[in-house]
């Protein structure tokens, strides 16, 4: 079959990355017969050097007429310390999840038996831990009004929600409880926020039409310690944008392989694989960073495709280069040697 | 020497564990020739079901005359799951924050080497982790206006902070720095929200008149994830109120001492002191739950009424009967027998 992925290397160690991504699925096309047709576009820091905006318009375009598309890393630190800036690389990011409506941010969470050495947690806390988050992903604070009073000593940003936003994304979770461990988490502040009540009720009211799935409900506070606590209790956890950003960030910092974790972001025509490592600027073109998330990240692209089993192929060369440790320096073991970005890439893509 | 601290026990394990930390108080009136004199106030769950409101006039009163605030907890399970309850409890200490103006949280966060065993971190990771968090109490999304639009099916919550607001809070942040290894974090979210904005550029111009003090910017996802991959890298911590209702108990989830971990908050005129562990409404009247951090909260009560030593000799009790093992459930050690709250607070006060 044929397809057209557009293809966002990013900033930092995102082309690095991708570049292994496609190895992987240049290899698959061969082995399935497949034609990938990639389309490359900008995005971020890259894009605004170029074009002075972080997402041009092509890069929408391209993205509006592919499959699928396969996403690098976003960021640059010589924008962040500047808080008058009014150009940001982030922008280029959050306006295409709106622009191509990406509401759905999925970002499975699991302790690989291989890699529990390399975690922050004590073995028996983190051992069997096997959750993923969704989070709503184009609504909330990130896309409410924000203003600077003219005097500049008085900043505004405004999170909003309706019943419509919230229902897709939880039905979405809700079957993805369905087909897992059956158990639903809402993640919120309805002890303060409105937006947070209007979520409690419209989830508790859907739930109606899921009654094989149990519902929990916990403040973000206490979900972001219990994580910590007692990464095993959690199957689906489902919020809000805001608080998705943070607890799926310190769901990742739990299992000690931050380089192998991927996400998807789903929306009702198209959607993005990324790995939920940032752009990491630091280890840009040292062919040091782990491309496995990436690698990762194009398996999940073909499950949303259809193509399973090639999703599969990918998972099991991913497995083969732990299990045999031909891995970057962030997960190898003691006693092992590392190995850099590009060489992962051809083995994954060779086997 | 004389002088008024309002009680209020509130609700859940509350009254149990600040009956402990008045003991602790008494003996100290003792040994050192002070008179307490404690008036007792109501707030929250119990407070709705005695006068139909979270926060009494009549308590509001109290606070404001006394010297400094002994606090217990907020909250009732029986109020979380109904989104459409117009009335929480919550609402009775985030007014009363806002009525005194207890702008500033902090929140100090220490491995204990005798429970380290009980982290859910490595030994290694958290180790020597002592760090104190900054958090700002009475602004942002907290305090903004909430509104359900008529037919229900849009919320709204906005934030917003004033370069005032920031400021204060900031400087006495700095100045813990200065008095600490001199680092100051400041947490925000700066790529995507206008006031995250704000607090970057107010926080990095104050900055100018502590040369002495390191300061870093972290976004709050980051941050998060380096809490947990990497504790001993932080020394002070800067933040709103939103994220920093989330980092400090991450933070708190690190050590394996919750039941151990005390706060302040402080105003103008004004000064609360609390555990941080919440209402922990399971253990109410079990006498299971863990007194200490309502006795250490009581330690920096008299630490901020300028009683030192007064304070100095509660925590070396605390230290006293963690060293003998006389401590509730939550963190005995392997071997040892565990005991109650009301004897734990007898041995402090004894001690
Ligand atoms: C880059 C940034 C704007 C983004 C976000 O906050 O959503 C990132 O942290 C993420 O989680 O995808
Ligand atoms: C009880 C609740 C409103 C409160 C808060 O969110 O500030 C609590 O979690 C805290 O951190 O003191």
């Amino acid at each position: 079959m044929k397809f057209n992925i557009a293809v966002i290397p990013g900033d930092g160690v995102g082309p690095e990355v991708v570049e292994q991504a496609k190895k992987a699925l240049d290899a698959v096309a061969e082995a399935y017969n497949h034609i990938f047709i990639y389309k490359e576009a900008q995005l971020g820091a890259n894009a605004i050097d170029a074009t002075g905006g972080p997402l041009p318009k092509e890069t929408i375009e391209i993205c509006k007429s592919a499959d699928a598309i396969l996403f690098g890393a976003v960021g640059d630190p010589k924008y962040d310390n500047d808080p008058s800036a009014k150009i940001r690389p982030e922008q280029g990011l959050l306006n295409l999840r709106r622009e191509l409506d990406l509401y759905c941010n999925v970002r499975p969470v699991k302790a690989y038996d291989n890699l529990i050495s390399n975690s922050p947690l004590k073995r028996e806390v983190i051992k069997n831990s096997d959750f993923v988050i969704y989070r709503e992903l184009t609504g909330g604070i990130y896309f409410g009004e924000k203003t600077l009073s003219e005097d500049k000593q008085t900043a505004h940003d405004v999170s909003s929600y309706t019943v419509k936003e919230i229902s897709r994304v939880t039905h979405l979770a809700f079957q993805a409880a369905q087909k897992r461990k059956k158990k639903l988490t809402l993640v919120d502040k309805a002890n303060v926020l409105e937006t947070s009540r209007l979520w409690r009720k419209t989830v508790s009211e859907i739930a109606k039409e899921y009654k094989d799935v149990e519902l929990e409900y916990l403040f973000v506070d206490n979900a972001a310690m219990k994580m910590i606590l007692n990464p095993t209790h959690f199957d689906v956890i489902l919020t809000e944008n805001l608080f998705g950003d943070m607890i799926s960030d310190v769901a990742s910092s739990l299992c000690g392989s931050i380089g192998l974790l991927a996400s998807s972001s789903i929306g009702a025509e198209n959607g993005l694989f990324e790995p939920i490592h940032g752009s990491y600027s630091q280890a840009k073109g040292k062919d040091i960073a782990n491309p496995l998330a990436s690698i990762l990240s194009a398996a999940m692209l073909l499950q949303y495709l259809g193509l399973h089993e090639e999703a599969d192929a990918i998972e099991r060369a991913v497995d083969k280069s732990l299990a045999l440790g031909i891995t970057t320096q962030d997960i190898k073991r003691k006693m092992q040697k590392s190995t850099t970005t590009s060489k992962v890439g051809d083995f994954v893509a060779d086997y």
